[in-house]
């Protein structure tokens, strides 16, 4: 969702229009540095993934089935492919990026499978309008496409969170009507910070059947694991992967980065900081005239109503962040005739400086 | 094509299994470093790839269309599916890298396309082959798959190289059916290094519509370019690469790692030392006993005939290489009882006392 | 949309589930069985076809590209495979035929594009709702799929019609988006008949590209036309439906049966058969105790709300129909407690005694 | 394969192009009538299909899963597609209809896999072959497609005929590659009259798992049933031919087209009219000067090498039949200069007089 606000090309710029736009934590660079000496074996054959997948196993407890790849897109479409057949349902948010951001990779990995939105406030899928959901598309009527996968966000396009007792009777209900459950977890870091959850209980134990657990978007060059729970649902991955050129020659790379992005919980500190850095920005914000929340922030993501005009203002004097169009919004809180919801995400690298400066600039 | 030799874990690893198995070449790893600081657009708006793209216009003499993407499988697969539609038939030899060893992406990418295999002594496919072919797939004729790209692997699978008139020729007949021309670059560096010619030549000027121009193999982390020549070709490929999961997020760093290597012609630098260390380590294994050559070494791939006894023991020895099962060898240079063709790749980081040390193992 | 309502099996079996039900007119009938005198050619290129194809163009008042296929999920999801890539989005009720009753259809054949579905009532999209859709998918924006066409069902899955000028107001909104239309014309003699309008002012004139023209609800066999206005869109549609298993090889007896479905007005007056009868039914219907109207009766369906006891009374006593659970329905119409809405569907062969008897069951 | 010889436009029109160019049996043509009395459930679920099932499994002798479709390309595609997943290969002949024919169906239907065609004399697959191929196709080797399927079409593409033992031995090497095994029976009819063995013993007995079961090209209209005899593998198959467009809505015509067609021997009597029809064309032809049999004439399609010249004359003279270019002709039996191979085919309806004068004009 959203469409780039115009972006200001000022003397400073106060970059808040995605995580996407940080560099590399500087352990996880050295990590990729190291890993370049010698040789390895290639595909994803080498001793670096099988310490990260170790890793995985720990930070998960429990024995996972894991497959590394350079995207966030990879990893959804190839994960809800191996969940979903062609001619199945996959329910997610209607705003979420699966669904919305991804031009159409589940689908064509899925091999044309539909996707139906969900809608939600704050970018949740209530258990209800799932049940509602589920009901249109019953088991063994063939006219109608099958109900397959669940796809969760977490953390939402929103910057929302799902409990764990929220995704668990929402996997519940999945489970009864024999569908698959997979959570896209792009910002899973910043979730498991947010929550002071377990990475175990916030997906398998809550019922997610597979992951994607990002890296890139918190300090990773690019680095996403596919992490299946549930070993029988992984076995066609290898080819799906494979075919859709989502093996990595040099899978050393992907390896090194995350081992070195799980050591020492790096990740769960950068995430950290990244929403830190969220918490004190919507601080800031909200002071500013005129400025009013949406929903709630709670992870790295601050979505904030704001005058639109002001807005602009901030625009031209080279802040970066999007106007965000969404049905996400209660009707109570839809902005009104001259303002505009606007979103501004923090990452790991966001600089206290910057966060003061956007602030000051929002009092203008 | 060819499975791997039992990979022996001795003393001493002579690695010459793949030039996928070498690390980052320093230079690259510096500018991923360097281009780490500071903020920058997501998805490929970044300065670094604008001035990669800007770096192969000059290498190509050209305005060219780029598109960055982190594997070759995803690189070939897109870029197929850009030439060729669902109902039609992409003509590459029978043993191409495409046809044998992506686990089908090119058809999955293409929607179903069909690939029709064509022999030829060394990887090479030969005008009058292809024009045969050609031939049984009649434009026009509903029933059979329509006439739609052709892939030439430079190097070949079996490390040979087209001469520039012979790509002209193929690509002169290609054009006359109306059929696209896409050249597999994976090793491109290596043919252009050991033709001594131009990019433009090897490509544009000689009839090619779209190159797969790698980086991997030689000397990069994973990149590689998707070159259209004709602008018209590129205008769906946008959207391709995003429904592929193949648009990184943090675009900036394929951007940078292209660009170190094709400032102050790296990736020639590169390409020379491994054609180099293919020249010595032909040059020592068919000084071997029993050891006798297939087909001409022309790139950084060695192909010899060797005793299978023999060979076994420099695998049990630590030596790394693949057997290499082959239709595409002429029936007087076929292997006989007790023989087997044998692959070695060379790279830019091979050193010498490794040539040195196989060379000496291959006596024994 | 719609579980079939439990079939009863009683003594007289009153069949109002669906125009599916029905036999063969025997205009059709003997058609079908002159055709299969002699030799023919295959696959479309017989005499009958041919004749057919001629006999389109004059009721289209127009040179048209004409396919005949066997079924309306065929011609439905191979008409909008030649409108719509893959990256694309097909528009459209949200419950539309294509989108909820043909498992997938349209995306399997478009090669995975996404079904949008827009809601609005009695089955009918309004403009204003196709102006706010069109504009969440900007041409250009990559990570969203790409604005490819618009399929307008006439008459809607509610049975009701869009006025030319509807058509008209869409198309136009439509091809201002460089969005391609396509009407799913299932019942599209019943529509032409109620609203008295010439088929070319209700397609081409109007700004429909291509159209399934069916035939089999309304007295065909099996055969339904895909009708192209714009060539070009066609020119790849023989591969297509080839490919999709869609090209006859008797095609003759497709040909013959459009022939006679459209020799002096037969499809006309089989329409006008139904859409009465539909109309006799409604009026019967309706004036049963607590049976009340949704939205207009205007083609050969009738959609009433009934006391969900006394309608399972009818099905015990042999009536067939559907119960009808559907979003399309204004809050106020919609059924309350104790209420159900149900479909009866009228054909050709709908016999007068059946709508008396019906009628009379309808009143206990 | 082959290309359409000019068809004349002579007097008299000798028709021998395709068995695909005949009527309707006038038994099936009575039995559409019949069927088209009175309403009957939609899709497949009425009492003619349900007769149809039971009669195909008293021909098979075992409780099969029947699914009627109206064409034979849908047919095998929708089978193939239930037997092989998209990332594996799908073995056949390599002038089989599934490859050469059907304008990539079952690439299309079967989601990109890869169709790998097996050399072989007189349209026939040797056990060595097959075997040497699927050794090309190692399960686990993650670059290489899976072995997937087995398609053994039965009379084959040259009108030859497997012996049971050979379906059995070609069967067998495939279940120990863990490949299911397709029968394309367009002509099974054919076949099995010519063979004089019990269908059962033809498939499942001997190791089929799923055949495309034709009628269309023996005397119906349009109607084929693809036959599984493991139930497992065709649970997916009723969503296949749905989002396939092949699920007829009107489908008590499939099945009273099949009930009509088993009913007292019907198809057998039709295939053994055709079979002698082929015989006495042989004779014919093969006394005409400087005519060579190929193959030899085991169902209804005869192929002989006759003077270019002579044969170009023929068709002059009015009869329709193929040139028929091949590679599956033993190199001793190559047409030499001035000499073509050429196709005739007979069909149920192939009538005395056509062969005599057919033969007749060969003299000439």
């Amino acid at each position: 969702m959203g469409r780039y606000a115009t972006a200001a090309r000022g003397r400073t710029e106060l970059f808040f229009a995605s995580d996407n736009g940080a560099g590399v934590a500087p352990q996880i660079l050295e990590a990729i540095s190291a890993a370049s000496r010698g040789v390895a074996a290639a595909y994803g054959s080498d001793e670096y993934t099988k310490r990260a997948e170790q890793a995985l196993n720990e930070v998960f407890e429990t024995e996972t089935k894991v497959f590394l790849v350079a995207t966030g897109t990879g990893a959804n479409a190839l994960a809800l492919s191996a969940l979903a057949r062609p001619w199945e349902a996959i329910f997610c948010h209607e705003e979420a990026h699966v669904h919305d951001d991804e031009c159409g990779a589940p689908e064509f990995f899925a091999g044309g499978a539909k996707l139906v939105g969900i809608p939600g406030l704050g970018g949740k899928i209530l258990p209800d309008d799932l049940a509602e959901t589920l009901d249109r598309y019953p088991r063994g009527l063939v006219k109608t496409v099958q109900p397959g996968a669940l796809s969760l966000s977490q953390a939402t396009e929103a910057g929302t969170l799902y409990r764990v007792e929220e995704i668990a009777a929402l996997a519940d209900l999945a489970h009864r009507a024999g569908v698959s459950v997979h959570m896209d977890g792009a910002r899973f870091a910043n979730a498991v910070v947010a929550l002071g959850v377990s990475p175990a209980d916030m997906t398998w134990r809550a019922g997610v059947d597979a992951l994607s657990f990002g890296a890139t978007k918190n300090g990773a060059l690019a680095a996403e694991a596919v992490v299946f729970f549930d070993p029988k649902k992984a076995e066609t991955f290898p080819y799906l992967r494979k075919r859709g050129g989502h093996t990595l020659s040099k899978g050393r790379f992907l390896g090194a980065q995350f081992e070195a992005y799980l050591k020492d919980g790096l990740w769960l500190e950068l995430a950290a900081r990244a929403n830190a850095q969220a918490q004190k920005l919507a601080d800031g914000l909200l002071a500013a005239p005129g400025v009013r929340p949406s929903w709630p922030i709670e992870a790295n993501e601050v979505f904030v109503i704001a005058p639109t005009g002001r807005a602009e203002r901030w625009l031209n004097e080279g802040a970066r962040f999007y106007e965000w169009p969404t049905r996400s919004l209660a009707n109570s809180l839809s902005p009104r005739e001259g303002e505009t919801l606007y979103r501004f995400v923090t990452s790991f690298e966001t600089r206290d400086e910057d966060i003061t400066a956007m602030c000051a600039l929002a009092m203008k």
